[in-house]
């Protein structure tokens, strides 16, 4: 059996009912081989590109959110589709924070600003509220030719950088200024713009190193790898609700010295897969930490719609670094925030911005540049944001019914999430801390010692063979904990709480069977 | 003066009317210094993140057609709205391909379908045309929970991907795959993702090298600095219509072995800025020697719907090379397409895809995996894409007003293609060869020996000097032939032949004064 690796890490490589090939070799095969005169004898003339003459940064990056198991889900969609039987009738992707395509029905309003934008002959159209049609005239007015068809500025459209601005100084009660504000596709492309900064070519102890928490959101992980960085892992600690503690930060960094130089923390907060909410007091002694280390602060603040727990609430590092004052309020810190997440959950939008503070002028010419040579990001998505920075206010005609759609999701939401903690502690061998915030559970498993030698036969994690295991007796698609990291010895996974409650109770039901039954083949 | 060096090249870093600053270091200090705590008195504490310590690779980014020019007419708009008198009353912007920005109306059934993906609710309405409803019904039967909000597959939404090897197939000839066939946002992220593939972090003769047209669309040299990869210049033939010699491939290849490892060879057909249209014999030569030199051939083919010139005519290089069979049809290829240029100019979109070619499996799955850490580009740009490949066929409902649409743009293009040449031609010193296609001149200015001296004193190029004096005087924004390369000693600029008619007559008769009064002054 050929081990596929997508990397150097192996995380999970193939699948339990495996034959004579691999899954992906022969999903690989389907895609691209045989297609322009190679035999089927395995004879495979020299290539210009190859695997051992590739950019080598590329094939160090890892990416589980949509890695094997989920490619392996899509086969198993299409095999359902083909009238195959299984033992389920569908797959429940629980593998990605895809809030529509769970069945979440899109803002009314959102949608309608966008129609107006794209087709502006509905302006004409007396069923469309008069709000809805002031934002896109507002929108298309600072649009090329008024059309949302036009490049944009490569920071953003500049009537929402100003709605960002205003967003964010009415959150936090701080002043922001539009010219800090850069759209993005996604959170996404902000976060490997800005890490792309960081990066050099050197090695040794001159190599940039970037602290992340493990468990972590993979694209830190990947860009890193991208960009030859160093990545200096600080664990959060389970056993306090995943919280971020200083020694911990200090530990890492202190053994991650003689083989970088650090330049930036990340902290995703609410945490991605972990669910947390930071208190207030962490965020400051985070601040104090970073400054005292001289680093730049990411902060993944994607989710800040999204918390749920009583008494949590959402600080922005911003807030608590300005008003922590002098000199934590001079410090570079760079704050990203998406149309994909909170209660919109407009993910293929592709919306999003990062808020740059305190950054070297010079620098900021540098970024404005490397933005340029892309041109924009989607006007699309930028108008879909300009709508959640400045959605329906009271006495508008559609902030009723925006008030409703936006509640009704959070607190559905609030409601899986407690449903799913609760249902995974009611198992023996699997303990998760509650779903403060975010989209995620993130259960620890305790796999038996046999369960875990069989997967190191295939060569794979031992959470992976159990996600495969559950994906092939379920439907169930989940993301195994190692594609995030987590500490040696302790097993995991992440699931979305996005299904709807009525799926969602069925199953968590079959995955209390499927449990059981796995525990006691390798027990 | 400080002068402001954007890289390695100085193109052009200041304008005439410069005072006691730089425009540039003007704007930059507006955009982000004294934001937080940070004195005025030029004292500005120690970084992070300073220019000394940023990535070397991204200092080296160049990107003419949103450099310093196209900042500083931003600015003198702004002035204009402000009330301040100049010697304009706005600003023409011909230094990007931005179609609807200049006036180009929106293809309405593209828009329809847009509309109805968004807002799934007008289905209802009578108003829209049923093929458009099909369209976009199709299109959101392939999405996530039927909605144009949910992310899609990595490589993009298996409907349109489907859509797009048939219209390849149908152009070409040729069976397309469908599984070759990967979205992205424009082109210009496939161009950056397939370029990545090749890069290495070596050095010396190990550098990974490109084989790059001159002048070219700097998006090349952008990446390749970004990648620390060698750029092999070849230069195109001006005097013979920027036609494509084996002879000067052959010498920028052997002057630049010593240098690099030669991995592609880039081809932008038709040509950007240069306007040219390859001959089916040119292509043919091309691949025969990139299969000698072993190297990747990527093919921009973004302006594919862009001919004009009478007896030309676009051949893709898949078409070709498949023609021409073994060992050629065996070749690894990249082609690149978009929807931001061709009739529809829809740039704000982002819509693109690259088709691959016989590529190796392996690479294959790393391109996969880099392309799912970036989850997907947005969904909005593929629907838009869906519509170019799969317009309304004769006898659907929009057919005629799509058809009439297309044709006014494509024949007012090439009408005001050939304006621009003729005018550009009957000035004394300037010499423009005609437009074949997509949606440039690039004229030579034989700028006078006093001129040069003035610009090279501000550590300026001379056509920066040229196109600076032209904004300011005509507020006509184009691009210095710099940005795009040239040949040492020549000079020329970029001017797009997008707008419209009777403004781009005002333009040409103030272009003629300005050009003899620059002529005065430096003879």
């Amino acid at each position: 059996m050929a081990a596929i690796r997508f990397g150097n890490l192996s995380v999970f490589t193939a699948r339990s009912s495996l034959k004579d090939k691999t899954w992906l070799s022969m999903s690989v095969k389907h895609t691209c081989a045989m297609k322009a005169g190679q035999g089927t004898n395995g004879q495979i003339r020299s290539k210009v590109l190859a695997i051992d003459s590739m950019n080598p940064h590329v094939k160090k990056i890892e990416y589980a959110v949509r890695g094997p198991i989920v490619i392996r889900a899509g086969e198993l969609e299409k095999e359902l589709q083909q009238g195959e039987k299984k033992k389920f009738n569908s797959i429940l992707r629980a593998n990605i924070g895809d809030c529509h395509a769970t069945g979440q029905e899109p803002l009314i309003f959102l949608r309608q600003v966008l129609a107006l934008c794209l087709y502006p002959q509905l302006m004409q159209d007396s069923s469309f509220p008069e709000d809805a049609k002031q934002r896109a005239s507002r929108f298309l007015s600072a649009c090329g030719g008024n059309s949302i068809g036009a490049y944009s500025d490569s920071a953003g459209v500049s009537v929402v950088r100003e709605d960002i601005a205003k967003y964010i100084s009415e959150r936090d009660g701080i002043p922001a200024d539009p010219e800090n504000i850069y759209l993005g596709t996604g959170a996404s492309e902000g976060i490997r713009n800005v890490l792309k900064l960081m990066m050099t070519s050197l090695e040794g102890n001159e190599r940039a190193g970037v602290m992340i928490p493990i468990p972590q959101y993979p694209l830190y992980t990947a860009t890193l790898s991208e960009y030859n960085a160093y990545p200096i892992n600080y664990y959060l600690d389970e056993s306090s609700n995943w919280s971020l503690s200083v020694e911990e930060l200090k530990r890492s960094m202190t053994e991650a010295r003689p083989h970088c130089k650090p330049k930036a923390i990340c902290v995703i907060n609410p945490g991605n897969p972990t669910g947390q909410v930071l208190t207030r007091k962490n965020i400051e002694d985070i601040i104090k930490f970073a400054h005292e280390e001289n680093l730049f602060i990411l902060a993944d603040e994607v989710y800040q719609h999204n918390v749920y727990a009583e008494g949590s609430e959402f600080h922005s590092f911003k807030k608590v670094m300005m008003e922590m004052g002098s000199p934590y309020s001079e410090m570079e810190l760079a704050s990203f925030m998406s149309t994909s997440k909170g209660y919109m959950g407009e993910c293929g939008l592709r919306g999003g911005y990062v808020e740059l503070v305190n950054l070297d002028p010079d620098v900021i010419v540098q970024f404005r540049k490397a933005l340029s040579a892309k041109l924009c990001c989607a006007v699309t998505g930028q108008a879909a944001m300009n709508v959640i920075v400045n959605p329906p206010k009271p006495g508008e005609p559609s902030y009723e019914l925006f008030e409703q759609q936006k509640n009704t999701v959070l607190n559905q939401l609030k409601e899986k999430g407690k449903m799913m903690s609760d249902m995974f502690n009611s198992i023996d061998g699997i303990t998760c801390n509650p779903v403060q915030g975010a989209m995620y559970a993130f259960p620890k498993i305790d796999i038996p010692k046999k369960a875990v030698e069989a997967a190191q036969a295939k060569g794979i994690a031992a959470d992976a063979l159990y996600c495969f295991n559950l994906l092939e007796e379920t439907g169930m698609c989940v993301v195994p904990g190692s594609g995030f990291g987590q500490r040696e010895g302790t097993w995991h996974f992440r699931t979305t709480i996005l299904p709807p409650v009525q799926q969602m109770k069925e199953m968590l039901s079959k995955f209390g069977d499927f449990h059981s039954k796995f525990m006691d083949t390798y027990s």
